[in-house]
């Protein structure tokens, strides 16, 4: 069962972890160092507990405590309970969704260890866009993919806005961050995977083609996406099994990389 | 040839189309209260113009004139020149990519012109959100949807950031806003579209089986999609000729708006 702990003062030591929720770059360094995400909302919090974050704390307006009060008979961490207008002095922002806790990052498993655990995966190389992150780990688990592999540049998934977006689908879908950008086609490759790098070049094979040959099959599947700015890397892009690519209209020349994963998992997909 | 007017006073009336373009009620009060919209960047500007938009004035910083030199010369609006920082006090942000345009809005065609001169057509309903609304743009643009219907309280298409994210294809893709709600599925069936109901109802048609159907072939059909929080109105559900479903895995409730689309545009789409 939680404590209860009524806090007036904004800049109350205790309340660190919730500091300016909306400077990214605060953010980003704070919750790496020690170690920490903030989930928000009454959903996101439930799901984040249940898929077994351990919380270091809460946060909410003392009408949360009704909604919540099951889950917070589950742990025993504090719980802060702080009026609205405190808490949008703490955080920055007015909390709509009212709650918010404090989880530990647990470590993230190996790369092998994803890869040997998954039959279809999304390889996401240096996709720097929180939503973006976000949006790939909702269609991946939507659209019955396994897995997700970020590259060493790739936004952090626990990043407020990315679990947001994810519908907290980073919570739960298996994830894993390549050490070795280098190399890891080759990690593909051992591991069984046939390797996919999504592409605009023109002579590269249709994504109605490989769909074709690979649905419905038990293929190892590693679909790859680039960065939003210039997509995936020669090196990625060479060193893959296949460049695929999704034919668009003469009139546009992308889709985002949401979308273009979207299509993509829904082409070669598990569901 | 454009004029080049040199401008200190981040205060000048003359730039008043430009004032504190992050403040969103605001920008989203005047720009059609005036009949203007923003578009910010070399590339959005050059294919604002391109797509036959009228300049009311442009704003940049000196370094600008000349990438931009081939574009101004076949305008006669007035260039107001002005250093970086007092963009900034003016407009309220860096403006990393250096050029912007205030431009007419031309009137909308009526709904009835664009469901005529089109095959496949996205109907969005009360997508309140700009960036959804600018990626169902670029997704429907990309994967060969001829134009887009919204609802009449869906978001503002030439609002800065849907353009941005719809990489400029809102200033070409046909579109209109629909006046009477309640009837518009009835004026889908005059202009002898099939209509499509994107829903997460266990008992709709998987989109497979109606893509099967429906791909290349010349039916003329209507994707309908629905708003952010609850999805598509009981109305619109109901009167549409078939309620279609994109099967998820069972660990995720749903995929965003742009995404679901960008996946049935695909499955369905004329490119």
């Amino acid at each position: 069962m939680a404590e209860l702990i009524e806090v007036g003062d904004p800049a109350d030591v205790r309340l660190r972890d919730y500091v300016d929720l909306r400077d990214v770059q605060l953010r980003k360094l704070l919750e790496t160092e020690r170690g920490l995400f903030i989930a928000e909302g009454e959903k996101v919090v439930r799901r984040a507990l249940e898929s077994g974050h351990r919380a270091r704390s809460f946060l909410m307006s003392p009408r949360w405590l009704d909604p919540l009060a099951d889950l917070l008979d589950t742990t025993d961490a504090p719980v802060y309970v702080m009026a609205d207008d405190a808490v949008e002095r703490l955080t920055g922002f007015h909390v709509h969704r009212g709650a918010l806790a404090s989880l530990e990052r647990a470590p993230l498993p190996d790369v092998a260890e994803v890869l040997a655990g998954a039959r279809r995966v999304v390889v996401a190389e240096d996709l720097m866009d929180h939503a973006n992150i976000g949006s790939v780990f909702r269609a991946a688990a939507a659209l019955g993919f396994d897995a997700v592999v970020l590259s060493p540049r790739c936004a952090d998934p626990l990043y407020r806005r990315a679990i947001k977006v994810s519908m907290g689908s980073v919570f739960w879908l298996p994830y894993a961050r390549v050490a070795d950008w280098y190399a890891f086609p080759d990690l593909l490759r051992e591991h069984g995977f046939t390797s996919l790098a999504m592409t605009l070049a023109p002579d590269a094979v249709d994504l109605r083609e490989v769909a074709a040959q690979h649905r419905g099959t038990d293929s190892r599947l590693a679909l790859m996406v680039g960065g939003e700015g210039h997509g995936l890397s020669a090196r990625w892009t060479k060193a893959a099994d296949l460049r695929v690519t999704i034919p668009l209209a003469a009139s546009i020349d992308s889709l985002n990389v949401a979308s273009a994963t979207a299509v993509a998992c829904w082409a070669l997909g598990g569901a």
